[in-house]
């Protein structure tokens, strides 16, 4: 039913626009929204409202699943996606903040759905069902399982005691943030219809563009707005909150923040120099890979060249960006900068123990003491990860007509959420290519990503189904 | 000293062929092998020889480092391989059985050399400590610290009580089926210089071979022979032991050995199906796909045909393999399979986990409780893992002449002991065209794949070398 109420929104667009396909399309889908919700809440009364961690998980699983189904009906009723697999992944890619694309010719496609493509990035990055917390009021203190489940990162917190205050802060900054990025785009001279587009698609790091070239075509000062704001919805949430509490100590000594700067700063350094020769300019090399390496370790995805023609050592630092991934509560994808940090001080501490096997030390993160449980989960998490993206990885071997290349980092892509690869799924290409198939699992590979594997992998795991 | 006296096969080799400049460059290195190993004898005499896992780790690094040092002296006063870091490299290849080589003609090579480079894997296979172990008197029963460091696998354990005696037996089924396998290449006609060096790199699954085409230009049968005894040399080496004692059914129930062959054949048949095309002959497609499997999972190396032009499907399953490895108490490289297995148990569990929270569950391998302990720092481990394939490419990349894919599988070839990769370092490449520095660079990954990281990295770690 919120479906209904948010799939407004591009309908107005697309009667702005005097889009009469899409104004159609929608209007089905709000209908067919709204009635299947309905009979859903008149049907289905839970006896027992009690959520747990497992609850929490299987609600998010589906729910995402369903908004997606729901979410593809108006490319497919409009007839611009006919093919369901394809809407379905485009739409799993903006809801995931992927940023993917099966569209070959994306500037033939109306506005009313393009707007729908890239406000999806704005809902998913936050999550849909933070959302809901947000709005409505909410009957269970347990409602902290279900964020726990949609957003991405280790240790999920409440920055407020309420978990309802908590959601409803989040959106404010968010929306705050989206806003401003949408004037400042606006005051920079692009169309308002492209600033609203590339604002939502920033803020949710998804990466949707409306243009074959991506960014490309528009001017620096733009390229460097969106930079900065790649960089900052990239950052932790809960920072801009303790900067408006004007708590900045907290801020200044965050590990994550620095680690996540830092790493980003030396890999701009290393591409700059490696790209140098292909620009013959300081400034145009400067920019052009501070943009692309926000956008890869946000893993917005947008591009303002063709990275896929750079040199290898550009192209390599590439390759390790992504598969790391913007701060833990941000709407960035990837693993996250905090996991790395908690994955490097558990291999030291592993190191310790090898040294003096009696000592027993305690880890600090951010001011706290590192339980043992979170740093093994982490790193458990780690290894399912890279079983995520092999596994996703040998499934697409079977596609005959891509190479090893394109294969691999369409897996890593998609499993990060980040969205453009090299050969033939790089930034200037496209994932239409692919089968079916491998379109579905892809597709499936991004819903893992975005919803940090857990969550799905118990809905499959059968004994989440046996009672106890 | 125990160089000084191995050296003298190679040297008798050497003698048998007439080989005059290989005889001299011998000489040289055996008679300042045994003067420094007796200048160091006397010089150094540790007031305190008592032996904890720091102690081993280091011990194990430095014997390492030094006799690979010595190792290559023959190669360069033979004026063969005149660079130090082409030697270096072409013999830490060879003692940590990764079997790349920087050689652009390896046929004309002289045999005394070509012999020598084999023998370093069957030296380094089962560790060059562990021999010394086994035919020296120990006087200390903390040597298990010095075992454990050099043997591979997430738990090393004695087979007998005393530590001497299980080296000794290792040895001896490490030497006898050596040996079987030489008489086998003998009866299938292979000239008896080929026969022990293959014989040789099989044992120690390192994978140099003396031919251009590595194993390419022998006949089928004798081709068969290697696959089935580069699968052998993979299985741990406790379970050939247990089959001597009859104890047949801790072998045929052993989880590892069961995946290890499990995986092999659905890897086998996958590449089989995605080759057969190319041969149009279902027994040459088994048997080049057999062989590529056998040898790329036990770290070996060998090829019988340029895998690099096999279809992509095919050369992601390679990609795969090359990360994970043989048996952990092989003599094989990589990951091992015993890790795999824990990871996969570690992630399950935590899934259990997550399910029901308060629940405390053992988790069985092998019969045997896993501590959580060791399955932490299994996860840790990978992680490290990693990091070190991350940190290698990285480095590779700043290479201007190699691309992508070359860099990454010479990375992870490297580290895993694997020995070819694709692209560039393809089984029919090899690494002569990197720089000094990357050469280097790749040393080292070996190093760190075959002692297992934490050996060398222990020894970089600055609070090893404080008191406490």
């Amino acid at each position: 039913m919120l479906e209904a109420v948010l799939l407004m929104i591009p309908l107005i667009v697309s009667l702005c626009y005097h889009e009469m396909n899409c104004v159609n399309a929608f209007s089905i889908t709000i209908i067919l929204a709204a009635a299947v919700g309905f009979a859903m809440s008149m049907l289905m009364k839970p006896r027992n409202k009690v959520i747990y961690a497992k609850e929490g998980f299987i609600i998010v699983t589906f729910a995402w699943i369903f908004l997606s189904i729901l979410g593809c009906l108006p490319f497919i009723i409009a007839g611009e996606i006919p093919d369901f697999f394809d809407a379905f992944f485009e739409t799993v890619s903006g809801l995931t903040t992927t940023g993917a694309s099966i569209l070959r010719d994306v500037e033939a496609m109306s506005r009313g759905l393009l707007f729908w493509r890239s406000f999806t990035h704005w809902l998913g990055g936050m999550g849909v069902l933070v959302l809901i917390m947000a709005i409505l009021p909410s009957d269970s203190g347990r409602a902290i399982h279900i964020m726990r489940a949609e957003m991405a990162g280790p240790v999920v917190g409440k920055i407020v005691p309420k978990i309802k205050d908590t959601a409803k802060i989040l959106y404010i900054i968010y929306f705050v943030l989206t806003l401003i990025e949408f004037v400042l785009l606006c005051i920079g001279q692009m169309p308002i219809f492209d600033s609203a587009v590339h604002a939502l698609g920033t803020a949710g790091t998804g990466g949707f563009g409306i243009k074959a070239d991506s960014i490309g075509s528009y001017s620096p000062f733009l390229q460097w707005v969106i930079t900065l704001f790649m960089v900052l919805f990239g950052v932790n949430f809960n920072l801009f909150y303790l900067l408006l509490l004007r708590k900045f100590k907290p801020v200044f000594t965050n590990r994550e923040l620095w680690f996540y700067l830092g790493m980003m700063l030396a890999a701009a350094g290393v591409i700059t120099y490696s790209i140098y020769p292909i620009y013959n300019n300081f400034s145009d090399s400067l920019r052009h890979s501070c943009f692309q390496v926000a956008s890869i370790v946000s893993t917005t995805g947008y591009s303002t060249v063709d990275f896929n023609l750079w040199p290898d050592l550009a192209k390599g630092v590439i390759f390790i960006l992504m598969f790391l991934g913007g701060c833990a509560g941000s709407t960035a994808g990837g693993l996250k900068i905090s996991r790395v940090i908690i994955m490097l001080k558990s291999i030291i501490r592993d190191i310790r123990h090898l040294l003096h096997p009696r000592s027993v030390e305690t880890v600090k993160f951010e001011g706290k003491t590192l339980e043992p449980a979170v740093m093994n989960s982490v790193t458990t998490y780690f290894a399912l990860y890279i079983v995520l993206i092999g596994t996703t990885f040998f499934i697409l071997c079977f596609e005959p007509s891509f190479d090893l290349q394109s294969n691999l980092t369409a897996s890593i892509s998609c499993c990060n959420n980040v969205g453009p690869g090299f050969g033939l799924v790089g930034p200037m290409e496209g994932y239409g290519g692919y089968s079916w198939f491998s379109k579905f699992i892809l597709t499936f590979a991004m819903l893992f990503g975005r919803l940090e594997i857990y969550p799905i992998l118990l809905s499959l795991y059968p004994r989440t189904w046996t009672k106890k």
